[in-house]
């Protein structure tokens, strides 16, 4: 039987409590010029001190050499397997979370470009000079008024950053499976949303894209950067089984950027946004939040993106805040405490990567290991070994004495 | 392809011979309050010089985070996939196996409690104020009487401990397809055993415990103590393949308890009780047995009994002596000698859990890795990290050179 079908199974409810602490792309790597990570460069009492009395090892994201994005990351952190195609969150959705928009079960997203044709129809700049933010939204607005005017849909066009914005068409009998009409190139011309499926539902959706795009082309004529936008990834909600549902949790999450939030509302998860931007007011909101649910998943950002940038003393730094902020979590004494990231985000590579991520389960009983820092090296040599993503789930809620024996 | 099938495709029948020593719940866990494991603090002196010659690691009973019954977790150990439907063995099954009852593959069994209702039909103890074992054997013995006058099938009704009975239905045409009539709550009427299945053989089921439940109240009438009967865990023979067809072995079982003597004979290993419940009595057995057979499952029970108790000294004491009567089985000199658990039960604990089992593998050509001593630190740092319990058998297999190349 499925993995995620056993634990559901077996799950039970319980008052004991689960704090999953995400450092997102924490994991580094070890070359010949910089033989150290930003993790075992960090000076990180507190998490080494909670290795010490905790299992560990490395979590496997996707599977041994995929790079995973911070969907399909996430979501193995939760337990879905992020390679099963119930499970693929689609571009489109993941732009419109990205936006903190709330997504409901009839929402066609895809994401757009605005872009530039030729005269004769092919594609000039698929990024419009990569025209500003605010110039984005100007557009949009204008564009807005005229989607409006579209029989039996709710349209909407969200700018998101530069030439990025996100369409979300809210209606009856939508259907997702349409060809992108972005060719990806210069010099073509833009394609048609052809339905990939034979359904009146998917021809039906076709034709109401089409007219969308005739919207967005007529207000665009009028403008001298962009006359014409690109569309792709159009997807619908997943409709994934909530955590709620799946494990008996009652869970929250603490993010900062809507990425994030938007992933954990799929799951089912409370979603809050602390006051500011620090590490400190996302620990602030967890002591909060505390009594009221038994899930906590606490994300943090900068260490990904400082590791994008390749800025190995900023994601040092970042690592160390998380640190000194520990106690704050331990304060709360909950029954289990993971540690890990989504993927690695080594700043040598300035990009995610596929590298296993250093990974720690605190509780009474996960069985301490002989690990003593919370880095690469030492993980290296914890019991764990290198396990899927998914399985820290399953460990974390048997580790809280929320899953029943297996058979008699 | 199924693992199961290689291996079975693969099985070759040879002379050499393989020892499986199952030290039940052996495996423990390092706590703050208790940094050593029971293995870890017992002098195994034999097991320790073994682990120098053997190739070790951790066996993962079910997977990541499931704490196995005794039955998924032996399921495991000799190659069977516990997670897997048609590997399920019910929990009648189970309860029958618990009695040394042979089950044939005709017999409908159940496990069944007395107990009271009220006046008004609702259960007032499912547990008829856990009657005596005495008692329930009077009671058995009275209403086996009546259901000898069952038309068409045969029943059997034997006691088990206190409240509990075993029920076998033993004729053609029954199905295991019934829900349980136990309601599992006091304040509530006893359930129907209404069919899951609409097939015939599931409603002549029915109306055959229909049929029973009434002999059996009739005769609890007159009693003091229990006036009826719940029943649940309608189940039948698996009918899993037998180790012989499947591994070409000729198998036997040395096992005290009766769960592990039938899950044995399930599974076609001839089965043999010692002369006592003493190791040393298993150990006897097992050189008068050598010859015979080609394959030993020599079962230990006490460990996880006191792991359940969680007597610390007494598991202890108990792995000493598996460690003082290791020689015998060494002088035997078998080819392949495995010793491991089904399961771990840390007496922090005092129950099953879902931690991996240290796991030693001994064989000429096993691949001696670095580990030299047998408990939960040592075989961390072993060769084979954490396998699947599953892995196991085809590994004795290879190691005893009763598997042929896979391919040219």
């Amino acid at each position: 039987m499925e993995k995620i079908k056993i634990v559901s199974e077996l799950a039970k409810k319980t008052n004991s409590k689960i704090v999953f602490l995400i450092i997102d792309g924490v994991g580094g790597i070890r070359t010949i010029e910089h033989p150290q990570t930003e993790l075992e460069l960090a000076h990180t009492p507190n998490l080494d001190a909670l290795a010490a009395k905790s299992m560990c090892g490395r979590s496997l994201p996707a599977t041994f050499g995929i790079t995973p994005g911070s969907g399909p990351g996430h979501l193995a952190l939760f337990g879905y397997d992020p390679l099963k195609p119930e499970h693929n969150i689609g571009r489109g959705v993941l732009e419109v979370l990205g936006i903190d928009f709330d997504i409901q079960p009839d929402d066609l997203c895809a994401r757009g470009n605005f872009a530039v044709k030729n005269p004769d129809g092919t594609i000039a700049d698929r990024r419009a000079g990569r025209l500003s933010t605010e110039r984005c939204i100007e557009l949009c607005n204008k564009i807005q008024e005229s989607l409006n005017r579209i029989e039996g849909v709710t349209v909407l066009i969200k700018p998101v950053k530069e030439y990025r914005f996100a369409l979300i068409i809210r209606g009856e009998n939508l259907s997702s499976a349409l060809a992108d009409t972005d060719p990806q190139q210069v010099g073509l011309k833009p394609l048609e949303p052809i339905p990939t499926e034979n359904t009146e539902s998917a021809k039906h959706t076709a034709e109401v894209v089409k007219k969308v795009l005739r919207a967005i082309e007529s207000v665009l004529e009028k403008e001298p950067d962009a006359n014409t936008a690109l569309l792709r990834g159009f997807s619908k909600d997943p409709c994934l089984p909530k955590m709620q549902e799946l494990y008996k949790l009652t869970p929250a999450a603490i993010a900062t950027y809507p990425l994030y939030r938007g992933v954990a509302r799929l799951l089912g998860m409370d979603v809050y946004r602390p006051a500011d931007e620090t590490i400190s007011a996302e620990m602030e909101l967890l002591k909060e939040l505390y009594d009221k649910y038994d899930f906590f998943f606490i994300h943090i950002k900068k260490t990904d993106s400082y590791g994008e940038d390749g800025n190995r003393e900023s994601k040092i730094k970042v690592i160390e805040q998380v640190d000194t902020e520990l106690p704050t979590i331990l304060a709360l004494n909950p029954e289990v405490l993971v540690v890990t990231g989504d993927h690695s985000t080594p700043t040598q590579i300035k990009a995610h990567s596929w590298h296993p991520v250093p990974l720690m389960i605190y509780s009474r009983y996960c069985d301490v290991d002989d690990v003593k820092q919370f880095n690469e090296s030492a993980c290296d040599r914890g019991r764990l070994g290198i396990i899927p993503a998914t399985e820290i789930m399953p460990l974390a809620l048997a580790n809280a004495g929320k899953l029943i024996k297996y058979g008699a």
